[in-house]
This record gives C-alpha cells, sequence and structure tokens, in this order.
C-alpha cells in the first residue's frame, strides 16, 4: 500500500482569511481551492507548493473537530494527507496490519475526493487522512 | 517569495528504528537517506512519498529540541519544510515581514542541505523550515 503523493498538509488556523492573508504576504502562494464542507465543520482553501498543498482549515462552529483542536492545542499542524490510488484497498491493507481506522468507509471530502482518516495512535502520534483523487 | 515544493514533512519519533518499521508496515515505503546531526541533537531518516518526503526524527538525547518536543506532547507532527532557491534572499524577504527567525543565518541541515527555521507565532502555530537544496 504504497501513497503515490503527499495530497497535503493539513494546518488548523481560527481565521481563514486573515490567514490566507499572511500566507500570500509571507509565502507568495495564492489559494486554488476554497471550499465549506458543512459535513466536517469546516472551511478549507488549498494552497498550492511544488506537487502538494498546504490546507488551511477553519473550523465552522466551535464544536468541530477543528474547532476543539483549536480550543486546546491552538492553531497548528493538524494532518498528513497521502493519495492512495484505491481507498479501499489502502483501508483493507490498513485494517488488517492492525491500525485504527475513523472512518472505516470512505467519505466524501473537497475537490470530489474520497477520504478516510488513521487514528493518531496507529502511527507516531499523527492523524492521517487517505485521500482518492476523483478519476 | 515563493517556495517551489514542500520538502518535508517532520514528524518527532520515540524510536527511530520502531517507527521505520511501523512505517513501512503500513504505508509500504523505505527510507532513502539515514543522518545523525549531532549539532541539532537528532537522528533522521527520510521517506519519498511522492516529490516529498516525510521526515522521522528521533531525538539523540532528552534536551535537545526534539526530546522536549517528545516529552512535552508526545510523538506528532513536528514542522513544515519548503523548499526555496535562495535561503538569504528568503530570510530576509521574511524579516521585512514581520517573520520571527529562529535562524537569522542558514545552519547546515542533513543531506547537504542550508536552512533556517521561522518561530511557530509567525503564522500559524507551524514551525515552518526553509530548505535550500545543494546546487
Amino acid at each position: 500500500m504504497l501513497p503515490y503523493n503527499l495530497d497535503h498538509v493539513g494546518i488548523a488556523v481560527r481565521d481563514l482569511d486573515d490567514s490566507i492573508a499572511r500566507y500570500e504576504l509571507l509565502y507568495g502562494a495564492t489559494p486554488l481551492h476554497r471550499e465549506r464542507i458543512e459535513s466536517q465543520g469546516v472551511e478549507e482553501v488549498m494552497i498550492a507548493v511544488g506537487g502538494s498543498f498546504v490546507q488551511l482549515l477553519e473550523a465552522t462552529e466551535p464544536d468541530t473537530p477543528i474547532g476543539r483542536f483549536v480550543a486546546k492545542r491552538g492553531e497548528g499542524l493538524h494532518h498528513l494527507a497521502f493519495a492512495v490510488p484505491d481507498i479501499e484497498f489502502a483501508l483493507a491493507h490498513l485494517e488488517t496490519e492492525g491500525a485504527e481506522l475513523v472512518d472505516k468507509v470512505p467519505r466524501r471530502g473537497s475537490r470530489g475526493t474520497r477520504i478516510a482518516f488513521v487514528h493518531p495512535r496507529t502511527f507516531g502520534g499523527t492523524l492521517v487522512e487517505l485521500v482518492e483523487l476523483p478519476r
């Protein structure tokens, strides 16, 4: 089960517009994509850096995964996302190897993707997201 | 000042060999590079994922940046590294824009690189590393 790309690194922020402006000023890149995903309680932007993205995430409400993360730990690195060719295959492999899956069944992500999260207890205290891009 | 690539994502781990074995089992990739950098109190491996790397970092001693990070927060995402063509130019730009630089002057990184860190207060609670690859 070999991820073919590091799709993105997710960063939880308090204010998306402020963060975009600050990112542009410091690192000179503009978001390629912005999307609000009500089911995950998040609004995100994707900023291209080489072949990967920096993903900035703002909670739509306090009682959401990103809202609770920011309240507890402040802004910061939130997760790492690997692009995989076949997300069901990847999930089955991970489950066989004893991974703790947050999502046993893929759900809808942004950009028409299908995604699933793997619990930080599985590897290096790191929340990992699998992403299957639309064909 | 446009980073041309997301060079790597650094993950602090307790035990490098255990983590490599577990990463291989779960995600099926093998380290391309391993290096001990005494001046930073760290031993690292670089695992290629697409055009970027996952960097696993183990402290060589407890009283080092990675040792203190793991003692305080446990294993987890530690920093994000952008590849830049000219690190002095990038640092001068960031300083002009009010960034808080951990390293005002580049120092030696692994793989023959020159690196500098930008304080997490500068952007989104995220420790950012600039990397200038050897020519």
